[in-house]
């Protein structure tokens, strides 16, 4: 099975600029790509639809996801769940569609287990000082919760190199483009063209 | 020495419109991109510019190069001897400049080995029936000699799958559009990017 889809797995800093970025990306490759819906163990809240904001599910399910390796990646915050169940991604991916999932650094180690191909870009923002202007511009949060996230995103900047291409989100719409040349090149791959060749060729053996 | 410029390797089948592609490329990326001048021992021909067309040398410069391991790859037609030699593509990649090698597919093999950062591209044509409608619609070759291409074609694209990327050149402006994409992605590869990281943390060690 050559010829498939693409799973792009997005990281990167909170303030980095990922999620506007993916918003942007999914514009413009329309009917080609869709963003992963994640599984959750955590209550419904009031809009929410299963299956578009979430997969809502018990801490039962959840944990035999885990149990029969059916979960791309997972994490625990607090005493809910939050994952990447592999189904909907495989079948996408069969589709011939592009996948992007937006996960944490430690999400995509296990990515890697489980789906060798897929491409991993990270996201960093032109500098710490950026990030943290960023961050403290948004007004919403304490200079405590600031400090807080600025200490993860150093820590989690020691993990871009860990990833197969790096973004740096200055100018959004270059970003933006950026991401676009990654997953139209990653559709070129040669492991990717296969198919391609053998129908270049159209003569059984010889 | 990261963050350097780009050797971008394109060969395929003669007819498979790959020259075009090249032009239309240099012409997109301007300043940025360049046509590798590849050296040989023929006669320097009317209007023909050392330098510029080619490096003419003679037969013991050549051979000098070789022994040297100066030469990112060559061959030889006839009496004459062609190749790449590699001062002036270090010297351009240094410059942080992207470097276009229009070669042969017995010659990516030795680049590989010289330059295993190097992007390889392979172009190929839509079908092989395509490819020999057009190398026929050139008017320019008897019988013989297109079936003596469609050979060699053949055999070329048996290599293919040695190369980093496939690109079909189908309609000619998807197939630049693909180029410049795989351009883009790869100077935007992790490899590449430890300085850009450097920059963004900013902060000696911890």
């Amino acid at each position: 099975m050559n010829d498939q889809g693409l799973l792009l797995v997005i990281s990167g800093p909170s303030g980095c600029g990922k999620d506007t970025i993916i918003s942007r990306v999914l514009e413009r490759i329309g009917d080609e790509g869709f963003l992963s819906v994640s599984m959750t163990t955590r209550e419904r809240r009031g809009n929410e639809v299963d299956g578009v904001h979430y997969y809502f599910v018990s801490q039962e399910e959840f944990q035999k996801g885990i149990e029969e390796d059916r979960m791309l990646e997972y994490a625990r915050y607090g005493k809910n769940f939050y994952g990447t169940p592999v189904g909907p991604v495989r079948d996408l991916m069969r589709a011939g569609k592009t996948v992007i999932l937006n996960i944490e650094v430690t999400g995509g180690k296990n990515v890697r287990r489980l789906m060798p191909d897929a491409v991993e870009v990270f996201v960093i923002p032109p500098s710490i000082a950026e990030l943290e202007r960023r961050l403290t511009g948004r007004g919403t949060e304490t200079p405590e919760a600031i400090r807080r996230r600025m200490e993860i995103a150093k820590k989690e900047l020691r993990h871009a190199c860990e990833y197969d291409y790096i973004v740096v989100n200055d100018a959004l719409e270059d970003a933006v483009d950026d991401v676009l040349a990654i997953i139209r090149a990653s559709k070129l791959k040669t492991e990717k063209s296969t198919q391609k060749i053998c129908e270049v060729m159209d003569y059984a053996e010889s």
